[in-house]
């Protein structure tokens, strides 16, 4: 491996560090180094917060003048929460700066690397993209749509089943494999999930890390007709979590009172065959700052997200076991499509084992049409 | 990697160049070594010729007298269709032998070792064993039970479902692992479905390779009622392959009659609950000498044959696409367990990619009651 990818791969541990903290910013990491030693580096910690080349220079032991900075993601040049990077990198007086990848914000895009270049620095970019926008894939698709980037979580068995024809789910996937679900909790801005969920399971959709704090995701519940219950844990933690009933103009408004008087917020969302309309749903989401969404629905709503298009990726946790049963749901339901050929299809697959559980990642590959 | 697993490697290979060619013997391969040099190989090619070690001594270029003999298998020492390899070893003056798995066939089970020991040879073994018993686990299984192994294979989207609301299967997996299918076709000594397959889809389930020769599997059809079409496909290409229709008592005798004149044979099996009782049919199956048997069952057989316990392999091909559907079927269906807790539990798991497909492959953990 080269010294670029070794010290990038460096940054890009780094910026991992500032996971579920950031968003909607993007998860940055940077690495000085000087005669191929590190003499300072940093992340973005949390919104708001300095950036990675600014947190860089305050931890570098001695000067960093002519040294190289390695940072994942372009610099900026505009000034946001904070002054752009681009410029304290040349105050700094660096020789040379290698980007892992560049911005696609419309405000930065290619600027910082001009207002670097002009200024005498010798910039060289495009490395771990892959890595670096799969991390950053959550904030690629909000800075670039506004929409939040969907992640869709299943946990089947070899038979493809979620449950047994009892409905009995516990468990499907083991220890591992709901552990590492918890962590995405904790990375994404916010969690979905279907009111016939809450009806049945009375989760509570809150984030539990071994040794480590963890941050809640907004709870999203997709309950056209306001049914959700209202002694339901969801609607009772206020305190620990935030929750959003999306309900459609149909609710009766005095159970939208109800559910609003116990600290939650309700959405009224345009219906679409007499049900939210998720794609709405997903622009007002958006419009409220949720930029990621943990999709853990039932069969029915996880048809219902494909179908509209909002989902970005699946995440699919296979169980060796079979459990059987004509009768017993599998992970996607609803209509359903008519013809194998038209199935909605998957790339970037990427296979990971978690104890003996396999965990199957792919993006949805979008259609032309409709999406 | 050491001089022995290299030699070992290389006599692996050979003696799987008998796939579906030697059984219900073992595929065996050897190799003669001397001045680290190969003087001699050869495999068992096909049941009832010359054994392996028989094979690498006729091919050898030079003298073997002091050469040292790797062999997959433990020399057999008794007489079958050919005098034994033991002493034909004793006889050639090989000074060493190296056996990959020792023989669990009661007949040799160490008696071969003990054979070339008493003559002076040096004797190591136990080189490759997983691959090798992975190789010969239908050998295996045949010679201690006298059982077919039973490899179900099924094909499923990653919401799991093997067909669309509309039955539409075509195709849920990619050319690639069609193939695969093919070769396993070739592989193994039979091929079973469910009369309901037959029924929808009038497969003839021969076998088709490129650029080889194909052997055909005995095709075997559970038809507990003898509902099977007279003019299906299958019941009439006796010239390609053999099929037995596995039927109960209840089933019509004119029909039965009229199946076998079409060149077919008919068993007529024990029947439990009004159905062809499995584990009767395979002790009848492996009377007639079938040691393995691909099972494409549909999702009614699929479980019933998991029920009945005589399943030892599952091979999973996953498609990565996704097409929903309340009502689509999935691999293993019929009454189902009860409970997640009591899901049959799979083992030794491993992951291939055929183009853009996963195929899980595992064994099936035997509970203690009921195998």
């Amino acid at each position: 491996m080269s010294k670029e990818y070794q010290y990038m791969q460096r940054a890009f541990e780094l910026a991992k560090k500032g996971i579920g903290r950031v968003n909607p910013n993007p998860l940055v990491g940077a690495v000085i180094v000087r005669d191929d030693k590190i003499i300072g580096e940093g992340y973005h910690e949390f919104f708001g917060g300095p950036h990675a080349e600014v947190n860089a220079f305050r931890s570098s032991t001695e000067s960093v003048e002519g040294a190289t900075m390695y940072v994942t993601l372009e610099p900026c040049s505009h000034y946001g929460k904070t002054p752009p990077c681009a410029e304290a990198i040349v105050k700094n007086k660096i020789a040379k700066v290698v980007i892992g990848m560049l911005d696609p914000n419309t405000l930065v895009a290619g600027k910082g690397v001009k207002l670097l270049e002009e200024n005498g620095i010798e910039v060289e970019y495009g490395f771990l993209c892959e890595e670096l926008s799969h991390m950053n894939r959550v904030f690629l698709k909000f800075i670039q749509s506004k929409l939040p980037y969907v992640l869709m979580k299943t946990a089947m068995t070899l038979d493809g089943k979620i449950a047994s024809k009892t409905g009995d789910s516990r468990w499907v996937s083991n220890e591992k494999s709901r552990a590492y679900v918890h962590q995405l909790r904790n990375e994404l801005a916010g969690i979905m999930v279907g009111v016939d969920t809450v009806i049945a399971d009375d989760p509570i959709l809150t984030t539990r890390l071994e040794n480590e704090e963890a941050r809640n995701p907004v709870r999203i519940v997709v309950d056209s007709n306001a049914r959700i219950p209202l002694e339901s844990k969801i609607l009772n933690t206020a305190n620990q979590a935030k929750t959003i009933v999306a309900v459609t103009e149909k609710a009766d408004s005095t159970k939208i009172a109800e559910i609003q008087e116990l600290g939650n917020a309700v959405l009224i969302i345009k219906s679409r065959n007499g049900r939210v309309d998720l794609s709405d749903l997903m622009v007002k989401l958006g419009e409220t700052g949720v930029d990621g969404i943990l999709l853990e629905g039932g069969a029915t709503l996880n048809f219902s997200a494909l179908e509209a298009g909002i989902v970005d990726e699946l995440m699919s946790f296979i169980a060796p076991k079979i459990i059987g049963g004509l009768t017993s749901k599998s992970p996607v339901g609803g209509e359903g499509i008519e013809f194998m050929k038209d199935a909605i299809e998957l790339e970037n697959m990427k296979i990971d084992q978690l104890g003996n559980d396999l965990m199957l990642t792919g993006k949805i590959k979008k259609k032309l049409v409709n999406s």
